[in-house]
């Protein structure tokens, strides 16, 4: 088992990263003194409740917890405000008391919803994250949690630290391949905004994350954890630094909101977002071959990098306008100066952004 | 003008209590370097907007500020996810950013709301406090945020404290006969858990304080501030003695929500709660004219004292039983020691809480 421990004063707290992980719930709870008088609600999906939920609660309740478990539907849809609502239903019916704990039990939709509730239950609670995805390595550390509005996502959210995640690999084996790709978008990202060696590993590695080598994952995931806890701890709040980690964001969630919630998975919404990054640092004097790099490193993973054909311009930069990131009328940007190194810009033009829309228009599909 | 610095580290903010001050909005907000390209949105309540709004924008306006109004309905049910919500499609439409602020003009349904708007919209925003209620001096100070769960009052919030709150003692006013007295139910508990000497000047004053007399006014908001400020830097989130606010609330806050929110005013029901825990206390052993005073203090602002008849026993405790302040299994109680001074208990039966509620109903009414 590795351990990660994510500095931020007296919000710090540990990722444990292994195998087994989920049976071992229990021990971790009594292990970090968690309330075993008030009952713990577990919150996951479709998918993952079939697989380990019932490991998460047999641990728990052997260590004498109550636990109380609501399933949600798999997807982005469930980051709603109405699904929300149901979930402090069951808190409040459930008995949940101040001294009770959230568990998200889940990919980043549920570690997004689940936090949420747990940062507005009674004002904020106790929240254990349990990954079950490679994409949710980015979302288990900083403590952003929020659901979508029908207008953008994750417009309505709070900071809320967890108290500690418990990351079990075995869990990732049965991850869908689409799944397994767009997660593996993300901890790329982390090489392409810090750090040049891991950006080549990922690289080199390809291969094998993409085979879900435990290895190669347990290192992987890691280090993508540790860039994001670098930066985090920097910059808790998203005052500056912490903007870098939006590298791709922010046409990717333009994508996202156009394309409707849960056509493109965030990690491949990102993934063509990040060549566009590069694209617009190019046709701002950047060396050509950054755009071709990014490109084939995400490529190598199966991730598109093209716009598809069916996305309007005018909807994308629409979209756009309405992200968190449009700032006093100024549209932020993080844009790679070289691998492994990022700057954020705020002075990107309109004709910029609708030169690369349709510059990666005319690429070829990877996927 | 009065300022009084509410001290919680960097977040420290202060209350401006005053005259005039709703006029003087846009001086205000340029002096605490508020973002002037950032729209903000204000708001209010149907029976505050044709008072004050126009004063609040125009001066915004005039200092250079893009606005944005939303005017709810006045009452406990605005304090509903749905008007959340609302208030959320608003902001993202009128093009509010992360360097946007929120006003709350109005009483403490609409501190609240607004606030846990601002609370997580774009997971927080800065939020500004314009009280134009007696009641509202109390959720002034604290930075309690939330909105009501049908199930339990408050269940859905957060802390977030405002950036500066300007408390113009013209609007008070306007205020019902009604709306006066369970206003100043919070101004006297701040005296009863606190300060005995401001208890007795609260006893002392109450004509020229139910005659909106502007010197008794200035000088009770600011001591009734002052105490509630004193509390919550000692303990910001409610980790200890920042319960002893709650004096008069576990039985409160179930006479709110079994009469169904909006039967019984906020102040009104922790006047009866108050009188309760005094009887309590009384049945421990404390001195019984520790009740008989409270009874007197409270029921010389016209506020009621008795448990009325149609509220029943087992609702009540039903009720307690899913709130916030039920923690571990245990009923959590505030009850007076002395006038001024107040201890937390955790071991209140039952059986004695349904003897005081017996107890309060054998009571005349005061009102």
């Amino acid at each position: 088992m590795r351990t990660l421990q994510v500095d931020l004063g007296e919000r710090s707290y540990p990722i444990y990263i292994g195998s087994g992980l989920l049976a071992r719930s229990g021990e971790f709870f009594i292990e970090h003194k968690l309330s075993v008088k008030s009952p713990v609600l577990i919150v996951t999906d479709e998918n993952v409740a079939p697989l380990y939920l019932n490991v998460v609660e047999t641990s728990l309740q052997n260590a004498g917890y109550r636990t109380v478990s609501v399933t949600v539907k798999a997807g982005e849809k469930s980051k709603s405000l109405e699904v929300y609502e149901n979930l402090m239903t069951a808190a409040i019916e459930g008995g949940l008391d101040r001294r009770s704990v959230v568990v998200a039990l889940g990919g980043g939709v549920i570690g997004d919803l689940a936090g949420f509730v747990a940062a507005t239950y009674m004002r904020g609670v106790t929240f254990v994250q349990m990954p079950t995805t490679i994409l949710a390595h980015d979302s288990s550390v900083g403590g952003k949690v929020a659901v979508n509005h029908r207008l953008a996502k994750n417009m309505i959210g709070a900071f809320h630290q967890p108290e500690l995640v418990l990351y079990d690999v075995d869990s990732l084996q049965t991850l869908p391949p689409r799944d397994v790709r767009a997660g593996l978008s993300e901890m790329v990202k982390h090489g392409l905004i810090w750090d040049a060696a891991f950006a080549a590993w990922c690289r080199e590695h390809t291969a094998e994350l993409l085979a879900l080598d435990p290895d190669a994952l347990g290192y992987g995931l890691t280090q993508g954890c540790s860039v994001k806890a670098q930066v985090v701890s920097v910059d808790e709040r998203e005052q500056g630094l912490r903007a870098i980690l939006n590298l791709g964001h922010t046409l990717g969630h333009a994508i996202e909101a156009t394309g409707g919630y849960g056509e493109f998975l965030h990690g491949e919404a990102i993934s063509i977002g990040m060549a566009a990054a590069a694209k617009l640092a190019v046709n701002r004097g950047r060396a050509p071959k950054l755009y071709e790099e990014t490109v084939a490193l995400l490529g190598g993973y199966g991730l598109p990098t093209a716009m598809p054909g069916q996305l309007k311009a005018d909807e994308l930069v629409h979209a756009m306008m309405h992200d968190k990131k449009f700032k006093e009328q100024q549209m932020v940007f993080v844009l790679p100066v070289d691998i492994g190194k990022v700057e954020i810009v705020d002075d990107v033009t309109l004709e910029e952004v609708h030169r690369v829309i349709a510059e990666l228009k005319e690429e070829e599909p990877h996927v």
